[in-house]
């Protein structure tokens, strides 16, 4: 593509680096700015500057946090016994919005995947070790996703928490609420199957 | 979406603001630059500010420009008795890309349109013909899209020029090249039919 303007060129080139922005979806996005009034863009690029500036991790839990704890590890009404683990950020927003979980989370930042040179060491899987050695927690939920890594994952952590006396237990995966049976696929319904509940008790959370 | 960081909210809800950006698109984009290192940030944010606070229109032409004139209007090797007639800047990109065009371009900043408010005032078509009234210009070439908006565009500028000794042309309407004729469109079929040209003619710009 041809410019004709350094400027121009030089915001395409940079808001092509993001994923899934193309060059022209960039330029589409930079020609669109310029309809707008200057302040607009002055805020986006503060936001962005503020937000990669002035993050940090909670050293609790290691959410995206505003402060030193995360709201939810700074939070009294939650139950510290029992810890959710999950791969990343978005997935405690996910579970957040469920309403469902009333305990900490434990962001792993990743998952053990051998292909993309991510071991165990490159994730917080030890912390997790020694803040259920510290005692206090009786529950580990894995919740990570179940792909080949995330299983890879879930067995490496099941092993090093094993010698502790805490629960272990993972989320369930069966058929989506409001799935038809005869179009799941095989795997997930056979889980389904084997992992039946009472029918009272899958009248909770409703 | 519960963010549980302003940082992070402000920055999504500002990156959402761009046409095609949902929130979702939004915060995969912001936890992206998480994981760069921060130059790329502020580079993104320094490169979209000095796009929009410094960019030009070029004053003869209205394309953008990093000068007051722009690349094409200040050169000396292309034909300033032709002006191409086009909606936006990237219109004189995509035309530039073809490297068929050797005239000037004039940027009407966007096309007659009563639905949204645009009339011809809010064009730079006064310019246009002022420009056309200066003398020196043999044609004027209308490239604008095909659309009611674009016809009623082309028509309002021949009524404007119509008095003037300068001969209006329009591009081409056909079979885009590469096409099957069974799959074209009949109105496009049948304008490819209508303004026929001479085969000779036809192996011009191969």
């Amino acid at each position: 593509m041809d410019f004709s303007s350094k400027l121009l060129e030089n915001a395409v080139n940079e808001m092509a680096q993001l994923p899934g922005i193309g060059k022209r979806t960039a330029l589409r996005l930079v020609l669109h700015l310029l309809k707008r009034p200057k302040e607009q863009t002055t805020q986006l690029a503060q936001a962005l500057e503020g937000f990669r500036n002035e993050i940090r991790l909670c050293s609790n839990c290691h959410n995206i946090s505003d402060t030193e704890l995360c709201e939810i590890c700074s939070s009294n009404r939650r139950d510290g016994s029992i810890i959710c683990v999950v791969e990343d950020i978005r997935d405690v927003m996910a579970i957040e919005n469920t309403a469902q979980f009333k305990g900490f989370y434990h962001v792993l930042g990743g998952k053990i995947s051998p292909i993309e040179g991510i071991g165990p060491h490159d994730l917080t899987i030890e912390d997790l070790v020694q803040k259920v050695a510290g005692g206090g927690i009786e529950e580990v939920v894995l919740a990570l996703s179940s792909t080949m890594e995330g299983d890879t994952t879930n067995f490496y952590i099941y092993r090093q928490l094993q010698k502790f006396d805490v629960k272990l237990t993972t989320i369930a995966r069966g058929i989506s609420v409001g799935d038809e049976i005869e179009y799941a696929d095989e795997v997930t319904l056979g889980r389904s199957i084997v992992n039946r509940v009472l029918f009272a008790n899958s009248l909770k959370g409703l």
